[in-house]
């Protein structure tokens, strides 16, 4: 193959599996089979620990196996060999080496891993077979809405990490009082802090099993204290993660109506090219194309309204002083 | 019949069964009536499940639901011969086929039809009764609070999804992880994967039944781990739903507020006819009353506060030229 | 007595009572009175329930309860007397018939009600006592956020019909459903419909006491779902009302803020006449005494900052034609 | 010693503990070498709490108590001699006066308080040994993001209260109503309302252990009703803190921003002054380097797109007398 093919083929490759800007129909159904595997995969986890399920298809599951780790390993060296596509210019190797250690490669490299170390070390099957559960994070790649979520997360950590430390205070704090008050009642279900951990876990969460509860009146006392308190708190990061969530959306959307403005201000130019321009920049937020459609009405209609405001004053207002008309 | 009393009366049904602008004691005591219907509908087949009150009345509940059918169908045939009167000028059938694939007709036809395939089919008579309870979707029609909500729902699904495929990689894993731990020490109870879902399933929503509990020290601290996050994520979605809510509500007030700017920008138009827009603004949007009044107060007086701004400012500036007056 | 007598006298009652403008050292002790004799009485409610507690103290419960009824009944009647005091100009029975009919007076009266009805009807005794707790309610009065939660309460009042609505549906149909699946498993636990209610608003509320669990495997999937469904919508309300709340009391420091600038325009009245007036202000909105204070602190430095704007703007712009200085 | 090298000592000794302006690596080190041992401290006291960890090392587990009452006294008898460099002018004792009465001063008494006792009273060792988990308090002095939390619960303590006044009504009157209800079916669980509440809390914060459950129809009904009503109530303090603290964060960047625009008023100043002075804004507001950065970026562009708009004013109007040029 000359040098010209490999190339026009690693492009097609890199089209084809990772450029996120090139739409082919190709590319759409290489996805969709990759998700399809994924789940297939999962699934096949899943169905593997029932033993009616698992005997009597033994070899199909293992089958099934190989071809996926296939499949994944020829993904991950297509993308490992493509990527220098992704800018041309730039030092091939030294790419390739940014790339393994980025996190959508670390995944990929997970996924298929346990498999091959199988081959080096003997791991517990059943062990084995549940990190091929580590697939399931190759969708991130395909949802934009698990990205931002994820962001909000990073963004939102200093909440978070406070909340985890009060969580941890509340914790040891009601395990080790609870184990000072019913110690004594139910020696073997308090019998330490360690073990009273378990109590306060499952009441500050309010799973609430009913398998460890406090008989003493001081303990109930106790309890329900702690869970009052608690409560408040475990629906925290619910609450601190929703809010982020809808201040990132919206904080997107101004983004977009910011840039719009800009282009606006530019004057006429074509629509049709300002359509492809906001689409690629509502692409490139992960906004929904509703929520896109909405932003440029609003602007649109906050200009027209502008607009108006300045001509009702120029009608009152001499355009040439300032001075009223009446 | 002349055709001219035909289409009389057609508008006339449309009027009082269809046509939300108009708004008379009969269209009132119609909907007042459908709603009866449909609650006592529910009433019954809650009632029928109860055998001491099902047998002695057999004969009177059998009535009813005859009744409720006839109601219902006669309800279903009206709308779909008097629809055209929304818009007189449009091809009559078109209209009614168009119609026919809204949601409100779909559900309007899943109240009507499993009574009608009790002809046809042999459906179990138990299983029969509970499709009845798709009758309670027709009251979505009458709540504008239940509109906003399912549009809510829309707009946030892309939020929803995370929050979904987050919670099924959740409960994969802590299913396939605990299966792990405790398959040995509690081998019926963790026999696979599947079953082991029951519990990851009922401790990550914090419902806790206590019937499935991790009994070794690596499940439990497997159990609280996953707890612990799982609580977070259990109230995403409400708190998703509630901050997408207010955001839709405080939007539809903003847009009640522009437009009534836009209006007041017109001059002083008689204020009654202002009145009458207003108020049908209101309704278009899903305001309540109270709402919509504190809007249009709230920018009566951001018009004063701005007058009185300005004049402020004229005095101390020269009105012809803009220097300051000092 | 003469007649100016009485009316000083009644004006005293009135201050000291109810004007909630009028703070002296009289009417705070007055409000810490009632307030410690409520909570005393549902201390005593409680009490009496525990039999250790009440039959050797029996005869001091009933003279407690004796002094408090005389004591809220006095309270009731001099409030009905002088509430003539909030508006001298209008007539005295109509007043006192608009107060008898407020929302506060109707508390007063369900307080003292029950002891009273007791003389003419034989009520039994331990329903009688409980009723007593309604005397709760009168602690309303008494705190500012209270009214607050209850006016956003009424505001969103919208989103929670809407809720509920959706609890219902979501209530009736996992009750039939899971009736309908395990009904065969377990024929008495979920013997009907209504029976199984029990199960559905346990579930939907991740209560969970575990006393009733599906043990079929259809039972468990759909177990599974609706609690999945269920955990969102049951931390629903709290969300929304979190969102009201927080927009309510954004909405009053806006409120205020406003307000505070049209006093500033009026140009420089002396400071201590417009401390006074931000604190009545603040009183009014139920805000608090920081947040007021950081609300005037944003407005006085926005102020400057705008003035600083213009002063820059001026030194870089001609002002007499605003043409641009270089 | 000399004054001087007195003097010099002890700001050194300020910089390195108290000083968060002052970041050097030494200050840097006893930062994480008093966490660690405050970390080691709760290990500590949790790991006593289990026999078979206690005994073996029983004298260990002295030494380290032992040597960190040391650490922690050397640290409060630090603090306190060299808080006085904080403010050199001011008077010393007075001074020293006040940190003893700071928040920060009091935790840390109460972290070595409890061990000195021991000297004078005999304690109980079991609860002496759970008294030292005050020492997590220690951490808030570490973590900004705690102090924001705290500041925010105090902030919203109106509805905190509000809340907490609504859930006792509630707890009051689900145990009242209960007892009446339950108590002929279940004598020995409902025997009073002080018993009944432990249902009422277990079941309004929905933890439902399940070891106290109603079972007559009238008690599931209540139960149903106040668990509905609870769902709503016991979520509420995380909205409320969840929105706290999102309105206090953004509150902070529009602080930020606020300060930035002031800056960039001020002209050209040389950026990497600038840098500094927004840097140790950042720190003063508590704010992360992510988030500083986009305020940065986001005002910046503000700025460049209202210099674009009035350029695009000036050429489509005269900008001598703001006629327009068509």
């Amino acid at each position: 193959m000359s040098s010209n093919t490999i190339h026009r083929l690693r492009l097609f490759v890199y089209n084809n599996l990772q450029n996120k800007s090139h739409d082919s129909k190709l590319s759409r159904y290489v996805d969709y089979f990759l998700i399809c595997l994924i789940l297939t995969n999962v699934a096949a986890v899943i169905a593997e620990s029932v033993d009616t399920w698992y005997y009597p298809f033994q070899q199909q599951f293992l089958w099934f196996e190989h071809f996926s780790i296939m499949v994944f390993t020829t993904e991950y060296l297509l993308r490992f060999w493509s990527i220098v596509e992704a800018d041309p210019k730039a030092n091939n190797w030294g790419q390739r080496w940014r790339w393994i250690r980025s996190p959508g490669a670390l995944i990929d490299l997970i996924a298929i891993g346990p498999a091959f170390l199988n081959f080096y070390v003997s791991i517990d099957l059943r062990f084995l077979r549940v990190l091929r559960l580590f697939r399931l994070l190759k969708l991130t790649r395909y949802f934009a809405s698990m990205r931002i979520l994820l962001i909000v997360l990073n963004k939102e950590r200093g909440a978070f990490q406070a909340v985890i430390f009060i969580l941890i205070i509340l914790i040891v704090t009601a395990s080790s009082g609870i184990y000072l008050v019913e110690n004594q009642a139910q020696p073997e279900v308090f019998e330490s802090i360690p073990k009273s951990m378990w109590w306060a876990v499952v009441t500050l969460t309010t799973v609430g099993y009913g398998d460890v509860i406090p008989i003493t009146t001081a303990g109930k006392i106790l309890g329900a204290v702690i869970t009052i308190l608690g409560v408040g708190l475990a629906a925290l990061p619910a609450g601190i993660l929703a809010t982020g969530l809808a201040n990132e959306l919206s904080q997107r959307k101004e983004e977009l109506e910011q840039r719009f403005r800009e282009i606006l201000l530019e004057g006429d130019i074509d629509l049709v090219q300002n359509q492809t321009q906001i689409e690629s920049m509502r692409k490139e937020l992960g906004l929904e194309k509703e929520q896109a459609q909405d932003i440029v009405l609003q602007v649109m209609r906050e200009l027209h309204l502008e607009k108006r405001e300045n001509e009702v004053r120029k009608k009152n207002f001499c355009p040439h002083c300032g001075e009223r008309l009446d």
